[in-house]
């Protein structure tokens, strides 16, 4: 992987993504005397950064997609991405979602106009039946974090906040960013560590899947030793990737583990006082600014998904 | 009223209030074919544009409010934004709601620090008690539309957008502007007017309650004809106000009406596919899009409040 991989991503995504906003927030200043700014993900189409390395992995690979259409697998965030970018480039696409992926995804996800087929109880067990399946097709698999194209896919936002905040970024700026199978957290370091060598990296991950803090202590791939369903479900990935996470290993320089109470208050801020619609996965990076978790005083929370189901009350 | 009463208020609300972000919205050139940007009032604090009125009104008469403390009658969000200047200032607040205020409006403004008085079954009753006390007590009375402190203070939002827009707005803009007792649109119109003359200002209003509508076409101040309650709750004066109506008379292009089911979809819109929490008045302007009723192509929806209380689904 080379930067270069990053701009030509960014290069494919240029007719159909716009840059997403980059929003100070007076509120978190007010709240926790520390300078935060919100890249906000929440505002590609899909709600999430998922378009990105969706794009990019279709992009890369168009003719064989135009012939055989694609398949990919995915909790729910990354099946959305995949619809939107396949539907926009007249793509047949066929996503497998386990039977217990949130109904609100799952829903999302068909309206796009892709095949969803419900298979397994688990994300593992999705995905060993998305293989077998894509034999059977040979649909183009495009990998969720697992693959360099995803990877740069997902770089695309660093170089988005390089433009946005410029030399800032040499000065003692620390970037948040959730974790779970590792693409988004290789993506945003890579670029920032190559084109702002003095700027921190961390990994954000819920307490109840903390495979890639696991793995980042240990050095290499491991499984969450003890994982549990967490409300942030888009970081459900039971192993980092090898890919993104050889990356993580030389760029990263955290991961911090979160609470579920911690997730819920830092979604319910963001509804309640921030008046953004955030997931507890895009919510992660201001759930540990709450919980003091980060000394740092200049963050960049990447706002990475908005995908929760809300009911109007009174 | 003049521009200097306006760079006033805005110096005296610059130690107090950032300004708030102008969002393109990509998403809404894709569905509406028109160019719209979004003036993010949600993001100050207590989520709506009302602490710029609140705040100016209580600084220009500061040495009497230390002295007595302050008076206020409004539906939910000027009870906030008073509450919230208050507490910032140090000085004594007292908001009259009606009874039939919305529950999560009273519970925000009471947990500002506000002493909130429930009165009256409607909001012209709250307003004849607020009279009352305020005589009894010698509070200052704080207006949440019909007063040049209030105008002035929400015509920040225009000088804002001078800055954010620049010539662009000089350039086949219209902006949308929720329309009830006339403050913000007023200010809006008075402020933009003056800086970019070419520009149009259109108030939008729920067809529940037209009295701007009315007023506007009869060139003066009537009640709405055939007034109901309206999802719409912080758009409910019974008449606009002497002050804001004299000046909408003069540089508003149109007022025009949204249905029920208009500012619901504009509603949920915002939430589902936006990822921003608007309550209905805040959605009004994008509603009005939504139902083709502006032809123009270079849109401003002054966003101006966001609080709905949501609960989160599965």
């Amino acid at each position: 992987m080379d930067m270069d991989m990053v701009y030509a991503a960014q290069k494919r995504l240029q007719p159909y993504l716009f840059m997403t906003p980059l929003l100070y927030s007076p509120l978190l200043n007010r709240q926790l005397k520390k300078h935060v700014w919100l890249k906000l993900e929440t505002q590609l189409p899909t709600g999430t950064f998922k378009p990105r390395p969706a794009f990019n992995s279709i992009l890369s690979h168009l003719d064989e997609a135009h012939i055989h259409g694609i398949i990919a697998c995915s909790s729910g965030n990354f099946a959305q991405g995949v619809a939107y970018a396949a539907h926009e480039l007249g793509i047949s696409a066929i996503i497998v979602m386990a039977k217990t992926a949130s109904p609100y995804k799952i829903e999302r996800t068909r309206s796009l106009g892709a095949e969803v087929i419900l298979h397994g109880d688990t994300y593992q067990e999705s995905v060993v039946y998305t293989m077998q399946l894509q034999k059977e097709t040979k649909r183009v698999l495009i990998e969720p974090y697992d693959s360099i194209e995803t990877v740069a896919g997902d770089a695309t936002i660093g170089v988005e906040l390089s433009k946005q905040l410029g030399e800032k970024l040499d000065n003692d700026v620390t970037i948040l960013v959730a974790a779970s199978g590792g693409g988004l957290l290789a993506g945003v370091a890579f670029a920032l560590k190559n084109l702002h060598p003095s700027c921190k990296i961390i990994g954000i991950q819920p307490k109840n899947n903390g495979s890639m803090a696991e793995s980042f202590n240990a050095r290499k791939c491991v499984r969450a030793s003890n994982p549990k369903p967490s409300i942030a479900d888009a970081l459900g990935a039971p192993i980092p990737g090898e890919i993104p996470f050889n990356i993580i290993r030389d760029y990263v320089d955290d991961v911090v583990l979160v609470t579920e109470e911690e997730l819920q208050f830092a979604t319910n801020f963001f509804l309640e006082q921030h008046k953004l619609v955030v997931e507890p996965s895009g919510a992660s990076p201001v759930a540990a600014l709450f919980a003091n978790k980060i000394a740092a005083k200049n963050v960049i929370c990447i706002t990475s998904g908005g995908n929760i189901p809300l009911q109007i009350g009174r």
